[in-house]
């Protein structure tokens, strides 16, 4: 593969070419003389002088910023992106049913897709073309799995719930468990919890990611809805009954409560907390280890994270605050303005 | 089924009559014709009056809020999931082994427990009445699981835990790992960590729920202890010689550290921490992503969480946090009372 | 067993002997007359006395603290852990391939590893001596596990990765799912995420423990490296592209995001966050709960946990939070020195 390869597929400005084929891509630092890289930050741009790599993918600000090799692109990292797609070998399905899975006789399994060994498939369930079913995933009754979905190994989907086309859902998944619903019944310290029933299902959208332990409640009486190009990192939680729209992207760790609507184009950082029933508002940013409690309405960045301090620092300033508001207090009545 | 139905199965009150049919539950929103709601909060009495649902289950005080086909109970929320209760299709257990499960010679299996494809039970377990392994579950050796009780796909249990009566186990939930005890063995930067056995086991009671891909981590020496209906979400990790007393329930993400004994009654909110060997009392409330640093001996809510600000705003003032001590210091030397 | 026995295995300073055999370890608290003790904290000094244990390991600090027999050891608490190991009974590994197994018949095993139920070993995989392949574990295409090392249940290894020798990893593992690389394109609302194919693999040293339910993404283009000798509790993320270094120990729940360098002998508390990018130096302690935003250049503890306060505390205390910048702005115009 070469320059010229890649723009006939991706399109850009191509200028010059490399003189042996590509093998691959990598970074700035790491690629090889075989390699094509991209800098789409003016940070690298000292780096890329000393680069090994053959040829690179630079945007319209860059465009003379090197003599080698190079392709102009209005955007070199997702053209970058799809460059890495070209030289990535994702290994085609497996079409068929391992003799070492278990499908239902009621299930519809499309006669392209694949079912690896000891993966189970309830009654009901429909697997469309194209999709793979990995070792040990555990497919619930009339659950539908949408064309091109790839589930990786130990992937549990429960009863009725749908995912859409073109998803990748990693492995240890739970899609569909019952959402945590109790209603107290006690009189002093005598009663129990009673168990609300969780009747609604997950619903996920095409062209969604979901990382590895992942787990997505199923809804209460009304579905829990997972928009389209969604991508969700790994052992993040989400309660019965929320909603995400499109193309909100959520980091690692995170929790988000039941109901809680959360709009499109959202980008949540790691182990964020979403308090339940709350919405956020499209294109909002929440920053890392940042709980939210109450809803968000316009577009912007929040953060609510403590700063990071030496110990003995964190002793010393600790103490206060927990008296932050008699120094409030102390400072008003000093004739400071507040 | 219709109110007297109902009625006739829960008690309460009774006003008026459906005249079709009640096919199910639904919120006070999403309910239709078929449907009964239910009113647990002064909040919603204003929906109430657009709600399209047949009938409504009401408080004493909100007992002349409507004129619809009503039932007026004690608990209204409490005898609205009894009612879902009724509504919802448990599927039975499909008793008997799959002929492609594993079963050990040695262990003993009730005649109508129900062990799904690709579960394996090891040696010595003793699987109840009743009991439904899910597919993909592992159950180890000498583990003894009770009545009635139903473990959803891909559950492992570790060898010689036990599972009381009647409790659900979402899919990915691990009891029974190794707790985390290493000793240091270090000098300077040479060393190792010395692995500590962890010969206790996990002990669940009755009545419990335990969300997809909780981990319960086995005893050091004696075991880990969950008492009875005490109400796991999903994503916690409990280490190992916890103790968590009955009707204890904890929402999702939460973290508790070793031989932490909690209470019970306690409610815990998500992402909330523990640190190890702490106590916690009866009817403690912790709120979400807060850090329990120390032994709660008295009940009450209990808050250590960062407000969610504009992260220019946080920006402002978290440069401040670093230095309370000072700003303390000062206002006592300007003369305010600290 | 008696002290001689055990000095023999692991040296040390024996006085007196028992007069039974002794059965196991306890607690100081815990243990009865066929248990040894240890005592490791002066805190335990005085229940001691107490403890109806029939032997002690205590330091050299220590040695006359009292009369019954004991051991006198430089590491007390390491010594007990390898006295602990003495009476565990390991299972040994049941050599072969379960016939309810799936090896590849590309795949490598060695004849004295044991392959359990439902476990599937890809094409090119490498299976060294002694190793254990748990019940339900999903071992990918060209995945290498050294020697000696155990696989509980329900473990996944994506396809490329390695495990060194002698390493236990707990069930519900992930290692290798895809690391969380998406290139935005989007013109205003309309656009995608564009998926960077993730082509690194984990490679994890010797020696290492990895808890229940722990994910660990395999890098973008290089390898997620793994130390020697480094102990993951349960419920750890750690992201695409990290280096972890040797003796490193990590507690639950800690979410470490893509591409951060975590030296040698560094220790993280529960729930800890480290953003990406970061190097934390050789040694450093993080504390339970707290985000490193920033790299940590030189040893020591490092926190940033919000103080637990009773809820109405907190409530009086927080709106200050958000004004600390004014704060500090009236305390400088009142003629503090701030």
């Amino acid at each position: 593969m070469n320059l010229q390869d890649i723009q006939q597929r991706l399109g850009g400005e191509r200028v010059g070419e490399v003189t042996t084929p590509l093998l691959g891509v990598g970074t700035i630092e790491g690629a090889n003389e075989t390699r094509i890289t991209f800098l789409a930050h003016p940070r690298y741009r000292s780096a890329l002088a000393h680069s090994r790599a053959a040829a690179v993918i630079v945007g319209e600000s860059d465009r003379d910023i090197t003599g080698r090799p190079r392709i102009i692109a209005a955007n070199p990292y997702a053209y970058f992106a799809r460059v890495a797609q070209m030289f990535s070998t994702t290994s085609t399905v497996k079409a068929g049913i391992s003799p070492q899975a278990f499908v239902h006789r009621d299930a519809r399994v499309s006669a392209d897709a694949g079912i690896l060994e000891f993966a189970s498939v309830g009654a009901g369930a429909i697997i469309a073309e194209g999709v793979e079913i990995g070792p040990g995933c555990a497919i619930g009754e009339n659950v539908v799995i949408g064309r091109g979905t790839k589930l990786a190994a130990r992937v549990t989907i429960y009863q009725g719930c749908r995912i859409g086309q073109r998803c990748i859902v990693h492995s240890g998944v739970v899609i569909g468990a019952d959402g945590f619903g109790f209603a107290p019944e006690f009189k002093g310290t005598e009663g129990e919890w009673v168990k609300i029933p969780q009747s609604g299902a997950v619903v996920v959208g095409d062209d969604c990611e979901i990382g590895a332990n992942t787990t997505i409640d199923r809804g209460a009486i009304d579905d829990t809805l997972i928009g389209n190009d969604v991508k969700l990192d790994n052992q993040i939680q989400i309660g019965h009954n929320c909603r995400i729209g499109d193309h909100t992207i959520i980091s690692g760790c995170v929790g988000i409560a039941g109901s809680a609507r959360i709009g499109s184009r959202v980008m949540i950082g790691g182990a964020a907390g979403i308090l339940g029933h709350l919405e956020i508002c499209d294109g909002a940013i929440i920053s890392a280890m940042t709980l939210v409690t109450k809803s968000i309405t316009e577009p912007g960045t929040y953060t609510g994270s403590m700063p990071l301090m030496k110990h003995d620092d964190w002793l010393r300033n600790a103490v206060h605050f927990r008296r932050l508001g008699a120094m409030a207090d102390a400072i008003r009545k000093t004739g400071g303005s507040k």
